[in-house]
């Protein structure tokens, strides 16, 4: 018994360190500084896509600004303050419907902050961030990571450099 | 000029009588009595579907209580109160990137309401309902329209009824 109190001071320090939802750790900021939404899975839907080409389900959500600016169609440009998130899975089967493919394995949760002064100086007038995983490691070994986001969103430069048109609900 | 007063008249009633968003009728209520939830295009996402086998696309929100249900794993049974809504669209190609599947047109709005009370004499716990495109015009003839949604949930009647398992964030 005389390990008692070693013990009870190690479960102790244990139950004090074990992570609870409350005080989870926020994720590193990317190495462009920009920090992840904080509730961002709670925002409203813009809308969804399913890339064939890499066997992807994608949501695209919004914060306030955002959801309005596309609902409205105010997306030429989109407004400063604006956030577009897109959260990708791996694509899996309904296991009781195996016609409906459905999100497998997290992937990443990629983020556009619109501030057209802000980011005037990557030439698009937005900032870019990638989180990977469950575990959301930022993307990129520097800031220069976003010229991979940029390169391929050029492709809708005309756009305001976003792919997303919303879904309608009505 | 004797018109005028006429005219001012006229044009204060197509004013009065112009549909706003804040006066926008809110549709009929389905055949057994349930409403559509009032703004539930802003409710959080609990997962996303491609239906292969029907062309279309789909987006599963829900409310408070149904997402925080169906994050948690709580859902053997879903708790009473929980509202789920799947929004159904055509699958079209997004015009700058063909590869990705994404939303066309709208199809439908689907909704489980969960009151194991209120709805067991459906032998499921749950009430059913849909209302079909933009115009948002309630499905079914009488309330025995909620036999086709029970007959095609009985594939996931071990899961309470409800396909949608949750795409995980983190």
């Amino acid at each position: 018994m005389k390990f008692a109190p070693l013990l009870s001071a190690l479960c102790l320090f244990s139950l004090c360190a074990a992570p609870t939802v409350a005080e989870e750790q926020k994720p590193a900021p990317a190495p462009n500084g920009l920090e992840i939404p904080e509730g961002f899975e709670n925002w409203a839907v813009i809308s969804i896509s399913h890339r064939l080409d890499r066997e992807s389900m994608r949501v695209i959500l919004g914060n306030d600004i955002a959801v309005k600016a596309a609902r409205s169609g105010q997306t030429s440009p989109w407004p400063d303050g604006a956030i577009i998130a897109k959260v990708a899975w791996t694509e899996t089967s309904e296991e009781d419907w195996p016609a409906a493919v459905v999100p497998g394995k997290l992937l990443n949760a990629e983020f556009m902050f619109k501030d057209s002064k802000k980011f005037a100086a990557n030439g698009t007038g937005w900032g870019w961030a990638r989180w990977k995983g469950p575990d959301r490691t930022p993307y990129g070994k520097d800031a220069s990571f976003e010229k991979e986001c940029i390169e391929c969103h050029a492709a809708v430069r005309h756009r305001d450099w976003a792919f997303t048109q919303a879904a309608t609900f009505r």
